[in-house]
């Protein structure tokens, strides 16, 4: 999962009146997540007594499974929670915990203490689902923990429902030696690693009777991946080593070097030119090395093989190797894929309404699974007939006004079309499909329709897997799950195109609010809605403020709070512990 | 190292105005170590630099390693310290560290941070000494880094004086199964790992399909030593379940039981019979189940096995098992030991200024050894010869007077006896040892001399193995490098007594400024001088206060606080990380 934020709407309004942003970070503190601590009496029986509930296993305590969890009716179902981990880490916060700006403690919350202070009991399993069998509607688990149990830690859960969370993992590209040889930032206990990693660098390095030689090369740190993780790692690591490490390692402060390999042509891609510049920029000023167009084809235990055009192939020994090239996709998920039909894919496709397409009450969310949108042009002859209601030849322009509403809820790659063509209505459609031959006309036929439309599904969009689209999908699910039974009986979703009556739900639509791309030395770049760019020491500020308001409780609140502090006043801790 | 509080003596006189103990908190805090964050410009240059400086080898960085180093003045001495860990940890907060009172990182200070302040350049190796060599003058060490370097990591250090402070191991009396099952209670990782352990076996008696002796084995835990680290862990263990885990594990919290295993007949042998009856009658109420005398034979991955007269052998399936049962000479020390001549010997010893005895310019401080004081009776013609300044034959017993404080000084045993027995001068003594026959002279032979003295010795105590003790001896130790030359020309110590002219520095004396031991509950007992006791809820403040003084650093001291107000607030995270 990329470190995206997500802001809340008063937090983006606040941005856009940039001038008052340092006053957002006590608005966001006290403002954001009110909800968490919130007590409610739990009541913590038995599962399944009385009238017997559905069973809703939800698998993965990620930010889609937190958020899903957090937003959960759970008096309505018999919920059951499997995952190796039994807390949440707000892992957009990792970077900082690399370097020691924030504990590993402050940014994670016991799943637990969430599902506590719900109205209805929850059951926590930690152990990792192996399997899901979604033909017999159970998923096979098996205990995480090295267990001295007399049996093996292994058990089977039946579910009616079943949430699939579980998220991706590093992507090496099949890259020799990265598995073996290299640090990654998906984990809280990746970053304590990495933490750890840095400061035995330091030291081999302080060793007495080394050459110079090789004291650098241990002092050599390499960032593979010029994204969000590697640029914000990057920016990190220097800080820590200007701020902290240089004022105890006099001596060999010199000799350290940060190297950002990065295959395409730019830094943070996804970003706007002006952030990439900026970031580019103070990373030459910074003296951290940036090397474009460069592939890392084997990491060895010494050193770092990479091949350009200009260079051709590189050997570069290294002291730390982190590895941050985006997501590849889980095994389980894979063997899911396979069994349900989706072999061919590289991701598990849901539908707008996140079930898994090809299986029965599975859903799935955030990094594991992607929204197939459905396409306009495959549906247009049965949307051409829903929309004259079945008095099939010709549409008049009102009949398609009519309906025009339900169909960007289907469709919203409609809405994004006229939106980015200033279109008004369906009429511009028309016309900017017909050019010069264009004439108003009351009534047109399927092909005319089809023609109009036949751009728009240019603007389907895959959703980047953030934190934010995670966190929105799971907060969509379980507001779903809450009113499944009147949806079932009053449907409050578009009418189904290829079928009777109304779909139970509306789809699922993202919000985008923004992203961060901190870049170090209190400065942070951020890309808002409608282009709005804002960069420097006050968008640093911003960066505090929502990240503070969006802690999942009081508690990792106050931590990360009080980390921020206690880093200004009394510095990193460079212990290797 | 045991875990014993070491009063500030302002601190003790506080105490007994004990109704202010509340108020000592703030006094405390405020006043204690201000010398840690005095800026000092400190100087990095390369080292044996102008004058040749005397080479200063430490080993180690425990209480009685850091200690020396803060006192000693740095620019008079070439000064490298190895140890395998690179920070100072404050040890007496591990228990409280296990159950995630307090944060490991809140606890430790990197050494570079501390030997920066000093005035002269300290070199610091994260490095395992493997073995002393005496007669090259040399220690032979190892980098404990997982290491990619080129070379294997090992060098040697040349040394003018050397100074031990390797600590001691955890002893388990070789008690099969116990280093592979047990967790033991000395380093900061320990701590760590039970933490974590203790997650681990309430997650998986959580797990589903357990029987329901299954997951009462999985929450039985087991403390093997009722010294003060086997009771305060109990007890913070206990608080941890009883304030926190119990909310989060309601289902399965009534399974839990917590066993404290003692070969002795009763807790806290070190302490006041006062206080082992409070500590007993609380752990009774508290569910503690505590076991006397009972010895373990054998630990396996599943259960452990114990003795006692009457029950036979019993065998006790359990979830984790802390061992605490004191502390054992490490193999580099028995090396050492043999090659001094000393291999006769259970621990190092050194004389009363901490010069290992067999070898020169080695001292020893801290858990590594023990001081052996010489007894009067070995030396009582020599201290007859030296009173009575060569004439040999009589002494008068103003003669005596005259050298009574050197004597004192130099065989503190004998200063000891006499307070014991309300004694104030020699007279006194020779009352004591001739009873009816006593009369009154002006002269005594050496027959009388020695009968007089013969009892003094039953006084010679051993030294606890205590932070207090280690932090005292570093101190000393220091103040003793740093006057050095001016001790040369001027002696200060008492005279030889088996040769001519003065000892160079006072032998060192142990002030014992009393003990703690947390009971749980908010509740401590501490064990004071004088026979003054004190339980309860105020001692529990006084015990807030003496070891937020005590740290090493105002970050630590800082940190130390926060994390107790942060668990007042929020409890005690319980997150597998």
């Amino acid at each position: 999962m990329r470190f995206t934020a997500f802001f809340s709407e008063p937090a983006a309004r606040a941005v856009r009146r940039s001038g008052l942003c340092k006053f957002a970070v006590l608005v966001a503190v006290s403002g954001g997540g009110v909800v968490a601590y919130a007590d409610a009496s739990s009541n913590h029986t038995e599962f399944s007594q009385g009238t017997p509930k559905k069973k809703l296993v939800v698998l993965g305590t990620g930010w889609a499974g937190t958020s899903f969890l957090k937003n959960l009716d759970t008096s309505l179902y018999d919920v059951r929670v499997v995952s190796p981990r039994n807390y949440f880490a707000f892992t957009p916060l990792l970077p900082s915990v690399t370097c020691g700006t924030v504990e590993p403690r402050s940014i994670v919350e016991p799943i637990r203490s969430i599902t506590q202070k719900k109205t209805g009991p929850v059951g926590f399993f930690e152990a990792e689902c192996y399997k899901i069998d979604p033909a017999n509607k159970k998923v096979l688990c098996r205990s995480s923990i090295g267990t001295n149990l007399d049996g093996n830690g292994e058990f089977e859960l039946d579910y009616d429902y079943l949430v699939v969370a579980l998220g991706a993992k590093s992507n090496t590209f099949n890259t020799p030696g990265v598995t073996e040889h290299c640090h990654f930032l998906k984990e809280i206990e990746d970053a304590q690693r990495i933490r750890r990693s840095v400061m035995d660098c330091f030291e081999k390095a302080s060793l007495p009777s080394l050459s110079e030689e090789e004291r650098k090369k241990n002092l050599h740190f390499i960032v593979v991946g010029g994204g969000p993780t590697g640029v914000e790692f990057s920016a990190a690591l220097h800080d820590f080593i200007k701020e902290d490490l240089s004022k105890l390692y006099p001596d060999i402060k010199d000799l350290v070097k940060i190297s950002l390999i990065e295959a395409a042509d730019r830094l943070l891609t996804m970003f706007d030119k002006r952030i990439t510049e900026f970031a580019e920029e103070k990373f030459k000023k910074d003296g951290i090395d940036v090397k474009m167009h460069y592939k890392v084809v084997k990491v060895s235990d010494k050193a770092i093989t990479m091949t350009n055009t200009a260079a051709g192939e590189v050997n570069v020994p290294y002291g730390m190797v982190v590895w941050s090239t985006g997501i590849g996709t889980r095994p389980i998920m894979l063997d899911l894929m396979k069994e349900i039909g989706q072999g061919d894919r590289r991701v598990l496709a849901t539908d707008e309404w996140l079930r898994v397409l090809g299986c029965e009450n599975v859903y799935a969310l955030g990094d594991c699974a992607t929204i197939t949108q459905r396409k306009v042009m495959e549906d247009i002859c049965a949307i051409f007939k829903v929309a004259g209601k079945g008095n099939s030849g010709t549409l008049t322009v009102k009949e398609i006004k009519d309906v025009l509403d339900d169909i960007i809820e289907r469709y919203p790659q409609v809405a994004l079309y006229m939106k980015t063509k200033q279109m008004k209505d369906f009429s511009d459609l028309l016309k900017d499909s017909e050019g010069d031959s264009f004439k108003e006309s009351v009534e047109l036929d399927v092909e005319r329709f089809k023609k109009a439309l036949a751009q728009v599904d240019s603007k389907v969009k895959i959703l980047p897997a953030t934190a934010q689209v995670a966190a929105q999908e799971g907060e969509y699910l379980a507001r779903c799950f809450n009113k499944m039974k009147k949806c079932e009986e009053k449907p409050e979703g578009p009418p189904r195109i290829r079928g009777t009556g109304r779909h139970r739900f509306k789809p699922f639509r993202y919000r985008h609010f923004g992203q961060f791309a901190p870049l170090g030395g209190g400065q942070t770049a951020a890309q808002l809605p409608y282009d709005w760019i804002s960069i420097g020491h006050s968008t640093q500020w911003l960066w505090y403020s929502v990240y503070a308001s969006k802690q999942v409780s009081w508690r990792t609140r106050f931590l990360v709070i009080s980390d921020w502090m206690r880093k200004v006043v009394f510095g990193r801790d460079s212990s290797c512990i």
